[in-house]
């Protein structure tokens, strides 16, 4: 392997493929990123791999000689990372398994492996195929992947829920104390040179969860692209991959039956509260400083008859707040109470000026939703309000 | 107390003097902020002070009833920087020990004490006085506080030692590895109406030892601040106190005796080189990656023949690095070691764009100075080379 590239895309290309290096390998090999270099397309790609998150991108390089090798992913990017912008040269002497690394005003020598060991990053053959827009991407993820549980031994519940239907995708997280759901944009399928006709009541025609951890990655990897072009899905059982302009993110999908989320969404309600969402947000995160202090709950008192809304809390021996803001409030007066910080990931994430409450009564499940923009529900329990 | 102030103010003057609030405080009120609102000169001033360090400020406000008051320094702050900016009014209904803030959107009260048990802010009556520019008071502490030590056992090291001259202030710190010096450009001491006979041979006046903690406080506020105005330092035994605008910090010293440091200084030198402080900064940083692997030492050749200097690590089972810089130097071609940690610390801190290493031979102390600006001289011990 002998080639030249830009100091700034190999360093790009390797900070992204890291991601996918695990900091405690189960074998050694996994702690180094694949080198493959090829001389006809010109082209060196890098891949990260920890047996279940696998990242690999590609850029353009002069390729002299073709090959492939292994390096230590974290060495590796600290090295060409302080170089400076310019052409760095790459070359693996072959049979020692040292690559030499010389740019123009130092020569480093890096110890690596051979390719042999590095295991195969999965392929879907066959399996369901998705175009989506970035950006319907991203609202899908940034709508629920703060939703997810953080806890391990929750399972499924780690993940975010897709749902692929005839014309949208549907993304669902919960961690059992509120749950998100968010339906893209149309989506386009794969071309495909047949003209299949389509049932009209929208069957889903598949289901996985998938590692939140991996989605995080995409949502950081496309969130950060200048492209427009789609993001292409391929859904498999055990496996979905999401390839975008040179980049490619594969990712075992999580086991075991996802609850069915749409049965807890209330279908009618007695109260609806129409609020400006960063006013809400703002007093919310005051009254937040106060709850801290105390259980973290939150009371809100919706009065209908001055269309208004009382946030308070009050924390006896250290202090306590009150927060007043307008609203349009129809149905009867009445006070809820939440858990602060529940109320506040909803309202960061549900990016719309307003936001509409709709519940039903101090007990019930309550749903918010942005007015405007993408098409988010929010569903969040009540805490109990001591008399 | 009841007084009206604008957000802005209140919260940006209690972030300072929070950074005076012990986090774990050994009596309670210690843990609290003081307000003390002057009807006649219509300020209020916040103080927060930990027995060592305190830090005092004051800003104008509409004070319609004078008093003083202490309130729980993180709860207030956390309340405060979460309101939107615009009038804020503080009431102490007295008696109650409770503070009500009142905001455009909403009314909180929070617990405090009574100013009785807040300790006073020691003041300096007579010792020394100086006015330090702030430029210069930055660039002194900027140089030395990076080579105190971080641990509390080395008790006076722990501090930067300050010696005031007749037309000088000099800084000095060293953890014992290393030694910073940094003379500061002439002050003015405070107008004084008598006209003292100074000696000619500027014998030092007064020297102490301040802690670190106190001088990055320092260092941040005049860092942050946009006046020009003179800081003027109250120097007396067992104490120091900074004033600058409206603020003042004051801050025990340091007991016990600081090394006579100037004696470690050699005057005579067998080699001097001149390099780019970038160049070199960033050549030893990517050596640093592959150092960090091995021992943390850097081998420097220089080569009078070449004028050149070449760094280099050979860390056996990871890899190796070579960087080489053009040089002037003169004196014969020598091989010596550093501790590249010392190394990078210093050239982060001699802001010039050239600098200069003096050295004799490779086991006696190298000095390195800035060329041009601050008159700052550095001295880091070589490492021995194994054969």
């Amino acid at each position: 392997m002998k080639l030249i590239c830009r100091q700034n895309d190999l360093n790009s290309n390797l900070s992204l493929v890291s991601r996918a290096v695990p900091s405690r390998p189960t074998h050694p090999i996994l702690s180094n990123v694949l080198l493959i270099a090829d001389e006809e397309t010109q082209r060196l790609s890098l891949t990260g791999f920890d047996l279940s998150l696998g990242i690999r991108t590609s850029f353009e390089a002069q390729v002299d000689e073709g090959g492939s090798f292994t390096l230590p992913a974290k060495l590796l990017n600290d090295i060409i990372s302080r170089l400076p912008d310019g052409d760095i040269s790459l070359d693996d002497r072959a049979g020692e398994a040292i690559a030499t690394i010389t740019s123009a005003s130092g020569k480093y020598t890096v110890r690596g492996m051979g390719p042999e060991e590095f295991p195969e990053l999965p392929e879907i053959e066959e399996g369901e195929v998705i175009n989506l827009p970035p950006e319907a991407l991203i609202a899908g993820l940034k709508g629920t992947l703060f939703a997810t549980s953080p806890d391990e031994t929750k399972q499924v519940l780690t993940g975010v829920h897709l749902k692929v239907q005839q014309d949208s995708l549907e993304f669902a997280a919960t961690d059992g104390h509120r749950l998100a759901v968010v339906e893209t944009a149309k989506f386009t399928e794969k071309e495909s040179e047949e003209s299949d006709i389509e049932p009209a009541d929208s069957p889903i025609t598949f289901e996985l969860t998938v590692p939140a951890r991996a989605l995080r990655e995409i949502e950081k990897m496309v969130g950060m692209g200048q492209s427009t072009e789609s993001v292409v899905l391929h859904l498999d059982q055990g496996q979905i991959v999401f390839e975008w302009v040179n980049q490619r993110l594969t990712t075992r999908t999580l086991d075991g039956q996802y609850p069915n989320y749409r049965q807890l969404l209330p279908r009618t309600f007695e109260r609806l509260i129409t609020l400006e969402r960063k006013s809400l947000l703002a007093a919310v995160e005051r009254i937040a400083v106060l709850a801290d202090q105390k259980n973290n709950i939150l009371k809100c008192s919706i009065n209908a008859d001055n269309q208004e809304v009382t946030l308070s809390v009050d924390a006896k021996e250290v202090g306590s707040g009150t927060e007043s803001l307008p609203a349009q409030i129809s149905g009867e007066s009445i006070d809820i109470a939440f858990n602060v910080k529940y109320l506040i990931d909803i309202l960061k994430t549900a990016a719309a000026s307003e936001i509409q409450m709709q519940l039903n009564d101090a007990t019930a499940p309550v749903i918010i939703k942005p007015l405007g923009g993408v098409n988010a529900t929010f569903l969040v329990m009540p805490v109990q309000l001591r008399a």
